[in-house]
Parts: C-alpha cells; sequence; structure tokens
C-alpha cells in the first residue's frame, strides 16, 4: 500500500508499505478521507510538537474514515463493506483511568500520528474494531472524518456542562472553535459568543450563527462581553484559541459561579491566570483533553443535521498532493483540508 | 377588575374584584394570555386534585404572560410597558429546600390556582418581581405563558441529564409529552421516540419532529424499541402519560445504566414496579416536579426558535367564553387552549 | 489442586482439578481465604438464582483474598508473594459499559461463581493482574477478601451520595446492610438508622454504632423516622434486605427531594411502588448492581481501621468442611462465615 | 450593650451601642463565644481587605454563637434559652445565586464584619432564624462559633469531591488548613498530607493525624508526593495557604483527571499557572468561596466527634481585652483565639 510518510521536516515521502493485517479484535479499512489537523501541520513544520518528537518517519493523520475491507475472527458488529469513523487513539483498557471511564487518559494510549504511533495518511489502516465506529448512509467519509475534532468540541462542552438556556463564549475561531460552537447550539445553547483576531475568520462563525463576534484585536472584549449579557457575563467560556490574552480573559468574561474550559493549548506552559478571581467568584476551571466517548453522538448529530462539519472544509486533495495541501493548510485563511482516496 | 371564579364544579362566574395592589417588590400585571391546563380542567371538572380540594370560590390558571402596569418601590429589573411571562410558583425562600436551590420543593411555595391561592384568569395580578420574566420583542405573550409548560419540559430533560447524543423515548404526546420532545431536541437528543394510544396525537407528534412514534394500544412498545435501538434501549425515558402500563412500561425500554423520569401524574399512587430490573440494570429513576430555574432558559429558546411552543395551540378565546373554552379543551383532539385579554 | 465442586444442590465434593495457569496478563493465587455469600448459599440450596443455572458441576466463591504465587509476562505491578483481594467481575473492556467506566454493567462480565464461571473454593485462582489488588501489612487476607461485600457498602453509598452530614437508613441488618452502615459512616454520615426484623441483628448494628434501630415487625418506622429526624425524613435511605415491605417503606421515610439506593434483591420482581411519591417529592431512585472502582478504597478504609469487616465473621472453617459450613452459614444468628486455607 | 468597635487600624474601642431589636423573621442572641479569624486580624493591621474598607467605625467578629434571648413573630423553630451558631452571611434570598442554591455568591449578601456591615464582638445581635442554627446539648458554643472555619472545610471538600478512598492534599496548616484536613478524613479520605513551611504548625497537624506533613521550605514537594502516591499524585490537592509558590504547586502534585480546589487567598491576583498540564491531564480546578448550607452538617459532625475544632483553640479572653487578644493572635504560633461573654 502506499503512505505518505514524514521524512523530515516539511518533507513527505510516498512510500510502499506492506498491507496492515487485522488481528482478531480488528478491522482493515480502506482509508477515503483524513483531516489535516493543525498538530499535522505542526509535525510537519517543525518535527515536534513539545515532548512527542518525531524521530523515526512517521505517518501523519488522524482525523480518518474509510471502508471496513476484512474483520477480524472476533468481529461481529462490523462487516466488510461498512463505512467508519476510526477513533485515533487506543487506551490499554486496564489501567485506573479506563476503568473509570477516563479512557483518554490512559498514560498508554496508542494515538495515531503521535510518535511512534503511524496515523492515517495511508493507504489502509489496521484498527480496534471498538474503536471504529460505522457511519449511517447519510453521513458521508469527510463527515467521518471530521467526526474527530467535531468530538473535541463535544468532550469541551461535556466538559462545561453546557445545557438549554447557555450563554457560552468561545475564544478562537478556527476549526475547534467552530466545532465547540456547533456543539454548543446542539446542546441548547441560546447564545453563543466567538471571538478571534482574524474578521474573515469572525465573519465566517458569523455566518454560521453565532450571535455576536469580538474582534479582541481591535475590541475590548470584556465590555463587549458586559453589555451582551446585562452585567452577567457567559455562563461558559471555552478557550479555543491558545493564545495567553484570551485565556487570561475568560476569567474576566465568565460569569460568577460559571465555568472556563481550556481547550487551545498554549505555546507557554505558565500562564498568570488571575486566581482571587477564581475563588471569589467561584469558578470552574476545566482541563478540556482530546474527548472520550463522542463518537457515536458525533455521528448522530450529523445523521440528524444538528450539527455541520462539511461546510468547514476549504479544500479536497489526494495523497499525492500532500505536500502542496500541507503548504496550503497553512494558509490562514483555511479552516479545514482533506486528503481523500479514490474508492 | 374581571376575574372567573370557580364557584362550584364546572361553573365559573365572571366577578368584578378589587385591583390587586403590588408590595414594595412587586409587580402589577394586566394579564394577555393565559393557556388551560390540564389541571385546571381537573379542578374545573372535580372541584380537586387529590388532597387539594376547591373549598372557596377559586381563580384558576397558572400559565400566564401579561404587561407590567405598576412596579413597587424596590423594583429595579421591570418597568411599567414590559412584557413579562409569570412564573406561577412563589417560594418560602427561607427553608432548606429554598437554600439548596430547590425552591420548587419549599413546602410553603404559593402555586397560582392551587387552592387557597388564586391564579390567573383575571384582568390584573400582583406578582413577586423575581418571578416576572421580562420577554424580548420576538416572543409574544402567547409564548410567554406557555413558557409554564414548556419549563415542565425543561426540567423533566434537565432531570434526566438529556445530552447530546441521547435517544429519548417520551410516553405521552399530550402538551406535556409535545414539550419534553422539544426540548429534548434542544438539549443535542438526537433520537426522540414518543408513544400514545390516540393516532392522531402521534402523527402530530411525528409532524412536529418525532422520530419514531409508536401507539402502544397496537404495537408492543418493548419489541418496537429493542428493533429501533439495535437491542441497547433509549438512553432516557420520561414518562409523561401518567398510565399505568406506561409508567411500567419505562423499565422495560430504557438501556442498561439509563435513566428513567416520571413526570405524568398517575391516577393510582401504587405501581408495580420492576425494582429487580432497576438493581440489574442499574437504572436511576427521577421523579420530576414542576421545575426551578427554568424561565430564562425557556424564553431564550423561544427567541432563538429551537423550541415551538405556538403551534400547539387550537384555539384563543375571551374570558367571558371561559365555561364554553373549558368544555372546548376537555375533547380528546385538543392539545392547548388559550384564553387572551384585549390590550 | 483441590477445588470444592458444587455436584447438585446441597452437594460439594472435593475435587482434584489441574492447576490453572496464568495468562500473560494474569497472576496465580493461592487461595487464603474466601468469604461465604448469601448467593453462594442459594446456588448450594436451589442450584440457581433467578436465570442464572447451575449446570455443569460449579465451584461457588467468590469473596477471595489469597498469595500471588506466579504471574504473567506482561505483569509488572504485583509480584510472587504479594497478598491480593480479587475482584470477582472481569469485563469484556471493549463495549459502551466499559468505556463509560460502568465496567460493571458489561453485558459479557465474568464473574466468579455465577454459571459457568468457576469461583474461588479453590487453591489456585489465576486472575487478571489488573482485577487483584495488593493489600497492605496491616489488611489481612480475612479482611481482603470481605472487601467483596465492602464493595457492595461503598458503591451503594456513592450511589447514594452519601456525604457530610447526611441521615442515612438501612433497610436491613445482614452484611450488607452492615457493610453498607460502616461505609456511610465513613463518608461523613452523622445519623444511621438501621431496620430488621430480627432484634438480635438489630443489637449487632447498635453495638456497631447505629445510632436508631427499628425492629419494623414491631415499630412503625415511619413514625420513629419522623421523630428522629423531627419531620424532615432521611437524606438517604439505602434497601438492602429485598424484602418487599421495606420495598416499598422506602419512600415514606426519604425526605423531599432525598434519594433511595435499591440494593437488595427482592424474591419478586414487581412491587407496587408509590409513584406519586416519587414525582410529588422529586425523588431520585437509583439500583445498585455489585460495584466498580471500589477495591482500592476498600482496602484504604481498611488500613485506616475506618470501616470494621473482620467484626462481622462467625467462623472459619477449612475446604474440607465446607458442606458442615453452608449448613452453618444458613442459621440466622450467622452474619459471616469463612473458607481458610493454610499457608 | 457593649461592643468592641474598631476606630481605626489597630484600636478598638469599647463603646455602649443601643440593643438591636428583632424583626419578625429575627432571633436576638446574647453573644457567647466569637472566634478571631484572620480577616478580622486584617482589618484590624490595615484597616481594609482589598476593595472593603473600614470608613467607619466597624464591629468585626463573623465567627458566633450564642443564646436566643428573643424572637420575632414569625419564628417558630427557636425559642429563647436556645443555643445557636450565627453563619455569618445573609444574601438577598430572590438574585438568579440563590434561586440557584448559590446563595453565597449572592452579589448582596450582607456579611458579618465586612464594611459596612457589624460582626459579632458585642453582647447582641440580631439574626435571622433560618440563618442561626441550633445547638444540641453535647456541642458548645466554642464549637458552634467555629462551626464557621468548619465551614470553610466543609465547602471546600465539597467541592473537591473529597470521598471514600481518596488521597488528599492540604497545602497550609493554619486553622483553614487544619479544618479542611478534619473534614477530609469525616468525608472518607484515607490519606491527607498536609504542607507548610512552619514545623511547629506540621506536628500539630502530625499529632491531629495527617499521614504525612511536608515542609515546603526544606523538602520538594513533588518528589515527596510521588513517592508517598507510588507516581499516581493526589486525587484532590485543597490550597489554603494563599502563597504562590503553594498555588503553582496544587498542579504538580495532583493526579491526572484530578481535583484542585482553591481556598487561600493570594495577596496578588495573578498567579503563573501551568495550563497546559491543567489540559493535558485533563485537571477541574475548582475555586471554593466561603460555604453554603454546611451548618447543619457542621453541627452533625460535631456532635458526633468526627471532628475535632475545640483543639485549635489556643487561648480565650473577654471582650474588655480584645486589644491584647488581638495582638496576640497574630503571633505566628497562633491557631485560634477566642473572646467569651459571661452568661
Amino acid at each position: 500500500m502506499k503512505a505518505a510518510v514524514l521524512v523530515e521536516p516539511t518533507e513527505f515521502e510516498i512510500r510502499e508499505r506492506s498491507d496492515p493485517s487485522p488481528g482478531p479484535d480488528d478491522v482493515l479499512v480502506a482509508i477515503r478521507d483524513v483531516g489535516i489537523c493543525g498538530s499535522d501541520v505542526h509535525y510537519y513544520e517543525h518535527g515536534r510538537i513539545g515532548d512527542y518528537v518525531v524521530e523515526d518517519p512517521l505517518v501523519l493523520g488522524h482525523e480518518s474514515a474509510g471502508e471496513v475491507v476484512e474483520v477480524g475472527e472476533n468481529v461481529d458488529a462490523l462487516a466488510p463493506g461498512d463505512r467508519v469513523a476510526l477513533e485515533p487513539g487506543v487506551p490499554c483498557r486496564r489501567c485506573a483511568h479506563c476503568k473509570r471511564g477516563d479512557y483518554h487518559l490512559c498514560e498508554d494510549v496508542e494515538f495515531m500520528a503521535t510518535p511512534p504511533h503511524d496515523g492515517a495518511f495511508a493507504e489502509y489502516v489496521s484498527w480496534p474494531a471498538d474503536f471504529a465506529y460505522k457511519l449511517p448512509e447519510s453521513v458521508s467519509t469527510t463527515e467521518g472524518a471530521l467526526c474527530e475534532p467535531l468530538s473535541v468540541g463535544i468532550h469541551s462542552c461535556r466538559r462545561g456542562g453546557v445545557g438549554t438556556g447557555d450563554t457560552v463564549l468561545v475564544t478562537g475561531a478556527g476549526p475547534i472553535g467552530l466545532m465547540i460552537m456547533e456543539t454548543a447550539f446542539a446542546a441548547g445553547a441560546t447564545d453563543v459568543i466567538v471571538t478571534d483576531v482574524v474578521s474573515e475568520k469572525l465573519d465566517f462563525a458569523s455566518e454560521r450563527g453565532a450571535d455576536l463576534t469580538v474582534n479582541v484585536a481591535e475590541t475590548d472584549l470584556e465590555a463587549a462581553v458586559e453589555e451582551y449579557t446585562d452585567g452577567v457575563g457567559a455562563d461558559v467560556v471555552i478557550e479555543a484559541s491558545g493564545a495567553e490574552p484570551s485565556i487570561r480573559s475568560t476569567i474576566d468574561v465568565v460569569r460568577r459561579g460559571g465555568t472556563v474550559v481550556l481547550v487551545g493549548l498554549a505555546d507557554e506552559a505558565n500562564v498568570p491566570f488571575d486566581v482571587l478571581d477564581v475563588i471569589d467568584n467561584e469558578l470552574d476551571v476545566h482541563g478540556s483533553f482530546r474527548y472520550k466517548n463522542t463518537y457515536d453522538a458525533a455521528i448522530g448529530l450529523l445523521e440528524d443535521d444538528a450539527v455541520d462539519v462539511a461546510g468547514i472544509v476549504d479544500f479536497e486533495s489526494s495523497l499525492d498532493d500532500i505536500d502542496d495541501s500541507f503548504q496550503r493548510a497553512m494558509r490562514p485563511d483555511v479552516v479545514k483540508g482533506m486528503i481523500t482516496f479514490d474508492d
């Protein structure tokens, strides 16, 4: 099979690799669509993300969907021909985190495209059947692949307890911020405020339904939120930009007794945080890491047209053009690029 | 002012009463719309509901909205001309329930149209300002009045923890069942199944978006749910019919580890319940009583068109025709009748 | 190795069986202590519990602890010589329940001494290392074995949300009821009321710290609770008797807005339940099935002397005397019998 | 009556004031015991705490208990002669926070000894009856007064979800840290680690039951916790020192998926916080502000001897010696001083 292998920063090679062979609990999936995620781009540019370093040639890609072509002997729930979305992190199933249902916190999770685990920019992937979710007819494999960023949105809204009637503020109008907005509305939020520093991104968020957008490069966010919420503040603030000023601002715009969810990975670990406000206003600040138990919900919401993910796709390209695609994905006006494979 | 007073079962009199005068924390509201609730009809027919007996002439009506015409000296948040929905139960504010935020469980709550407290079929009502919720321009007083049954829906979905991706089964397609379906979708449910024994009601539920309707007079519910959910069962079952067979069936159609919410008041207190299933499948069974902290959410959902309540109104009539209206509201094909007042 | 095999109701045979051989993730445990549980006795007497029928000769016993004598190649956390308590139910690790952390609800759980899975009345058991919990020096294998019923107590108190300052009522003063009382105090309950119909059991509960005991054969429970709680009712009621009158009474003695936990398996599935009270008082009724994620807590509480389990043991006996021991365990005055093995 | 009035920093005057007269829902309480809190000392030294400035002569003291001498006409639950603990913050009862049960977050709360509201260093206080909690015979008014700091402990443990089997780390061994340790054990924590920079305070914590104490001026906390918890970290970390290094360290010593509660008020609002760790380890960080719905639990725990508060009292003195008492309370070796009144 063909796979795009990152051999060094900014250099992919299309290599032939032997087809993977599924174990008894696995399915072999012919990949159809893979999204290009910001973390893929980061590995592509820098060869590392923090402590994760690409030392051996690595297959990137973790937002993927395809068609089952073979199933292991223990697999009953799927059959060849089924179209599936792949959840990219597979845990050990045995540690305290796994037993508590926090399998995404498992220290031994094997996550696609995180060194040394290969990802999905390849013709075939063998994957545990219980992390492959069947797509109904009305959900495309493009949407299936985008269940991954949508899952980040679902999980962060769950972490924030977003529910009917809530006012939610989302900082950052990139793909994750947009997915959070989609999920927040689906979960009953009646008002979603979105911030960014790029007007075009905010315009796109407005078109997709944001009740208020704030360009924090130009406008005082605290004042804008104060006015919009009659001085109350947002019930839930979800930080998706990773930018230090945004992280700091979360405390200023959430209501007393409200909830802040941190999703966007900051470049700098240490951010000055107003802990007095956290105490005086008795805030809840929740980290949100990847997701767990979200794929069924993601697929259900897509089937219902309760969320839109395909609308964030700017372009589709083939595996052979992956270098160009990554260059293109780095442009600030691109929200999401996809690599697609022929049937 | 004029008020419709129930003097004995099935007999209203339109009487002149002195205008109420608001206390320092109250607003005086000129009533515009009042819904006719099943409990109003029950008092009208029988003069009592369980232990609550109409001993003195009583003004019925607790689903109401109107226009503020006067405010008490401590009231800042509202002004004459504001249109408001009235939350009909006012608690003592001092007991353990109130302090815990369970003000709807306050033993000393004064609830409109529950003897001996008068309700809203009257030209004016004086009401605590903090239980009068301002309506935005786009929400009518008809919708404002129907925030009451909508609140029952919101509260029961909250009690059931309905969230993104859930399959929810609602037993009973009357006004409360319909409000629960509206709220379940608004809270992220992807599949809502509705049951009833009247085909017309189920057709109406289908038109309004139910994914599956089951006429339990004709069809085996457990088998239907088993098929629809691939043998899993519903994540949340909300019982809104009060019918004993429906109450019993909740246990059979909920998934293992799932949640049952009981809303509909049974005629008989004691219903045989499969407690072994409750244990073996580790179910959560929650009673849901009225609502708390729902009016802001209800109004927000209406403003967003995230729910539809006006569509359940079959007719509007004037206070002078209240007897006819109650007769009409008793017909099985009527979902909701309203009494309206001229501006 | 020797194992006690139930060949037909009321007849054990001590048979030679080949020593189990641990897989790569397993430990081989030389059993030291096994408690005789009511379910063991039920299989012994009747050859079945509900749908679970002993068709082939079965090794009973699921409350066990012993010493590790061999470890599989993947096992790092345990070593020969470690003393361990065995959690008797091992799930599939792949289904939706397992992934949610509700592994105890896994439909494919393999549970010791539940047909067709053998239990622990045997010299050796091979068991997944992650369901074998190391005992600190100060915790005996007798206590280790009794982590099983203690886990039932911990789980039911967690299901009931028992916390600091709560008044908890426990119906049934058998071993499970006593474990619930121990855990309720450990979790911060300030008042524990215990009911039974056998005075001696209530006396034993009193000696162990019950604040109030009520013999429901003689005394009106609702009146007793009303008096003890100044008319409020218990915050949490945990039903551990399985007796229909007790199950029904839970609704009458819990406070408005309070919680009922059902643990004790009723003989009859269908118990008339006052659903009107569940609604009007907005109760939470939770089934509690076995336990999950409790063994570490159980061992920690034992190490701290925060709970006492050894005090409920009436007698210890050897495997060779297992028939006599089961006969003895059936006597109403016996709380707990143990089978012990020589080192 | 006599009251100790802070006329300017470090200067009390004992003044005659007219006896307060209870309103219809109030009780008049003859004060018996009042604790000297760190915030009282701060006002005494500096005449302000942050934005709260003592502009008019102020009566300090908010940890108080006494004897009811008169009751308002609506008060049924209390009678003259009852001994009561006073919860010092009385909310508006009408805002969204109050209705949600978060009355401690009410913006209009009137809190004893917070300008401009007088406190309890006075012979009599009139107080709403529902914020006066009857003490049982076995609980002294000294203990009643100390229900206030105990409530801080109860609330922070509830915010942290402390339960059976948890390992809890408390930073700071002052009165609040000690109350948190007491409550953590009462709530089922099996291991409590306490930190400070003063050896004597840590010795006192050890005597009172801390499983491990760490002098963070001398010892590397992260390494100590790593060793004690076998590399896992603490389930819950409760920050009670307000010291910046302690606040920062919370993130390093909590387990993955664990909870940090911030209680101690920092001098500096902005503390650099490792937000990447909050996300990667999916932590929950909760502010904990004062308390709500804790007094009944506090009194119940005291009645049960499940917690000890009297043991932290270093000295008792009379109102006339209040200046000396405050000087003494400022000494680093003093945990808690009390002002007592004759019967």
